[in-house]
């Protein structure tokens, strides 16, 4: 605990922040037409050439890769933590519809502020906040709706476009009633926001964000949450963790943050993070008041959204579904109401016999949400926390109010997704999606997990990997990771990293499944690098070349074996791949004629044929 | 490499085999009342009793979980590897369709036995190999076309019932087709023997075996491989491999050596192993021709499986399907040909330019398998190595093939379980289920995997976890683990057990989507103790207690956390389970009435009800 009551930031540690590259990678840029100052990050992973057994050689392309890293692993950008990453979205400052305010409008922000004993915990920013002018909204909804093409759409419609793909005709998908064209255009993403089926999470204050996508006809992503608590953690292992959950591939990242110093630990996080950064609100406002629930209060809680909507935060999560007459229905549960934001606000309307004020001052929030472009992700403060308790009268009670509330947050123009489960059994999983989609008028979905058993404490980023992938195969548009130390305490850097990478295989898994246009062409590339026993290939194109690399050399440490033509699982003489490698030479010179022969030949030595057996 | 010429077994190695019980567990055993011989090992975990906020406690009853590992996690056996485990099936010695030979039919494996060298190396069994009389069957399945309930069906009948089932009514499942019934008699088990549905694999050389049974109306099984290779470990590594591959729940084994001693290596494990243990006598037929596919003879390949079923192999997989005229069809794929088995079958058959011998002689092999009741897993050697190659011509070609011999075997009236892949993407797996069923008559589905994406080499025990969960949901009786080293290197001890965890969870997850009755009450037990505080209670019921206890401790070492009403993850103040408690005290005193009294009132804030919006 006694990190907590530390004032400083560590340079040391913040000088330490990890800038490894990947190997045999580099950072180029897509540059956007109708806006020029759009640069669209790509890591460009070259291969090594392709040697025949006739000695023969033929290159293969560089493979280009979706990327969340950031600066950070481009070796060619300095960065300081304590001035912030460079400024991807000079435009926000320059709209004739946002106004530059003379300091927070919050008042928490200022006490924060003028608080001398903080300086050395602090990050200087030179800025102060941007707001929109009265009675503008500077949502990407809001622009959408009017047919507008922002920046921030140009950026993804490049950035998402799986365009480096393979020759191979990748499977047809089953996309379950989505909509996913061949080629993501800026109309596209226009068109997809202003129906509400994909948010774009980019407050104005937020300018070090590369902007990104969520929803259900665009590549399935992935949040990290991070924070600190009361018991364990520092300002420095925060930043770290943001920086260490956008090189494994998270989209965004949460600040789950409940212990002391929220605040300054929050604006540290937005100014290096080039993802789109989530909170919970309501868990600092229930700090400010000792961690009482009861004493909340309205102008409390509207306080803290203003404070965090002018540090930058692009999404809150706000429990206003979880109404007073759901929450009898939680009691006869096996694991009640888990969700902390939905706890907190259950014994908040028990204890004043009260609708929260969440929900009553639903459209005041609005207000605030469209004055920075904070997009709202309704919290599912009634999710299942186990098997038994999924997809019960309490859980979709509280859907069908968010569903209700999503229009209300339609008809201010403030873009929403909306949280999903929790625990859930494979059977029941389909059932969330469709009634989220039902219910929700097609609103993008984001789920934790679901986990698809309880019994695997310690292994819940598997269980809930399992269900994360169904649920993004079925519609979902975003995966809340979940770690290891899921359900038993608080994730270290590798928990982090094992977290992300499996929930980006469940994301792309999820992308094949649907048919997402040229998502096969990383497999198709690492798949025939593996084949060719070009091990460093196949280490480069995969999720976690480190790792991979890592485990290879366990067990056949010397450079050698890693241009060898076989591998440890079978050893030298014994090697599935070669022998195919034979089979196919022998194939090519006349294997095809020979199987004719075989056919016409009749030289079945079993009654039935196959064609006859399946009759 | 040193270490096979290593001509000895290591004591110290054999002493230090893991015995570490399972906290708060104890083994039971269930009695068969047809046969009183079967006693069948079920674990017991005893539950600390719930410490109510009014001061009240109330018991929990212990819970009874179907246990795989053996005599290894009971202190009170002891056990000496050298002289092997004791005797389970102590009656087929007694059968009178059996007699015993003077000594091994193998030529193979009189020679090794006559190889002094190997004295110190070989495991010293008394006994000699048990086979049928002339003319005989000795199988599982030409007893049930009787109508014969065999002890192996009573055994598995005890086994399998989940029938200390929670008081909580589980969630309806979806089968698709499956038939499971309330309770599992030994009825059943002998009908869906006879239906070919299920296979028993229990050679008659295995008495140390505890029966256990593959099929879709029962609980999904989870295999581990073990083996060692040309490059890696030893005969004590090995075994030490498989008793710590059941002690995670590996419901069998397959002992998949390729290097030098693998006679040796299979006789240590089967004598000391109280699960199935299955081979692939390929591998060792073609380490006897010094690696040189096309030097295989039938003859040679007989005396393997003669030598085998002697030694007591419970399953050989054979690749009998892999006919010529798909070996062209392979020539197109990303990863042409990946199976071992597959690729030294391939190799032969273009080297012979004919069929290869497992087809031509089926039913010479049929022979040998119920003179023993080995059962086949026919293997699937042309089964897609990458997302690319899924569901393709030369796949179901063999597959048709595989259908075809499996109702030759059934002529024969031996067992037979089909092996499925590999790498499918999500979208294409639910095909490969529906085909095997028709094609191969309902006989089981073993499958590997199936892995949902290429791309994170380091992390397929969870890409393939995906896909196993759904396979087995959708009907697969058996999945073959994978582990984290999968495509990189030889697992290690570690790798085995996540590797194990992970496809036990997903084989769980699979009994709970279909609805396995009784499936549920060790989520729901586990459930309640977590949302109880009950900590030592969640890691007992869990799949692996120690590591979540390890994960626990590492934030919160202190024994007093561990009764803690709060854990790392928020702190003692801000504890969604304690409000939670709170709330569920005060919807009992009278929030029912609340809530009605509001619903009546029509106190809806916003215009639109749930109600009115779900129109």
């Amino acid at each position: 605990m006694a990190k907590h009551t530390k004032l400083s930031v560590d340079s040391a540690a913040l000088a330490g922040i990890t800038r490894e590259p990947f190997p045999n990678s580099k950072k180029v840029f897509l540059s956007g037409t109708r806006f020029p100052d759009v640069k669209v990050p790509v890591r460009q992973v070259t291969q090594s050439p392709t040697r025949h057994a006739g000695g023969r050689v033929s290159e293969n392309a560089p493979v280009m890769l979706y990327d969340t890293s950031g600066p950070f692993s481009d070796p060619s950008v300095e960065i300081d933590l304590r001035q912030g990453l460079p400024i991807v979205r000079a435009w926000t400052a320059r709209r004739d519809d946002v106004e530059q305010l003379p300091g927070s409008s919050s008042e928490y922000s200022q006490a924060r502020l003028a608080d001398a004993r903080l300086s050395a915990l602090r990050f200087h920013t030179g800025r102060q906040p941007l707001r929109a002018k009265a009675g503008k909204n500077v949502s990407q909804l809001f622009a959408a709706r009017r047919g507008e093409i922002t920046p921030e759409m140009e950026f993804i419609a490049l950035r998402e476009n799986q365009r480096f793909a393979s020759s191979r005709v990748q499977h047809a998908g089953e996309s379950f009633g989505a909509s996913i064209p061949n080629e993501i255009t800026p109309e596209f993403v226009r068109d997809e926001v202003a129906r509400g089926r994909a948010i774009i999470p980019a407050n104005i204050n937020h300018p070090e964000l590369e902007p990104m996508i969520i929803g259900r006809n665009f590549l399935v992503k992935v949040n990290a949450n991070l924070g600190n608590s009361a018991v364990t953690s520092s300002i420095e292992e925060e930043v770290e963790k943001m920086v260490w959950s956008i090189r494994w591939g998270a989209d965004t990242v949460m600040d789950l943050s409940t212990g002391p110093n929220i605040h300054e630990t929050r604006e540290w996080i937005l100014r290096n993070c080039p993802a789109p950064v989530g909170t919970v609100p309501l868990y600092q406002a229930l700090e400010k008041v000792g961690g009482q629930a009861e004493d909340l209060t309205w102008e409390l809680y509207r306080d803290t959204l203003i404070e965090q909507a002018e540090q930058g935060v692009d999404y809150f999560t706000i429990h206003a579904g979880l109404r007073l007459p759901f929450i009898p229905m939680t009691a006869k549960r096996v694991t009640g109401i888990v969700s902390r934001g939905g706890s907190i606000m259950a014994r908040w309307c028990l204890a004043h016999h009260q609708e929260s004020f969440l929900y009553t001052r639903f459209e005041e929030i609005c207000e605030i949400m469209k004055a920075y472009d904070v997009s709202f992700s309704l919290g599912d403060g009634l999710r299942p926390g186990s098997i038994a308790d999924a997809n019960d009268e309490a859980q979709f009670a509280e859907l069908d109010t968010l569903g209700a509330l999503t229009k209300i947050a339609w008809k201010h123009d403030v873009q929403t997704m909306i949280e999903g489960p929790g625990h859930v059994p494979m059977q029941l999983i389909r059932e969330n999606m469709t009634r989220q989609l039902a219910v929700c008028g097609e609103a993008p979905f984001y789920t934790l997990g679901p986990l698809t058993t309880d019994i695997a404490p310690g292994y819940d980023h598997i269980t809930s990997g399992i269900g994360a992938a169904m649920i993004g195969w079925y519609g979902t548009a975003m995966l809340c990771y979940v770690t290891p130390k899921e359900h038993l305490g608080l994730p270290d850097k590798e928990d982090v990293r094992v977290g992300v990478v499996t929930y980006k295989l469940a994301a792309h898994a999820a992308d094949l499944a649907k048919g997402h246009p040229g998502a096969q062409s990383r497999d198709d590339a690492l798949s025939k690098a593996r084949f060719e026993f070009r091990w460093e290939d196949q280490f480069n194109l995969s999720l976690d070349p480190m790792k991979a690399k890592e485990f290879h050399d366990l067990t056949l440490p010397a450079d050698g074996a890693k241009t060898a033509h076989f591998c440890s699982m079978c050893g030298p003489k014994f090697c599935s791949m070669n022998i195919t490698e034979e089979v196919r030479a022998m194939a090519e010179k006349g294997m095809a004629e020979k199987s004719t022969e075989f056919r016409e030949g009749g030289s079945d030595v079993y009654v039935t044929t196959p064609a006859v057996e399946r009759r």
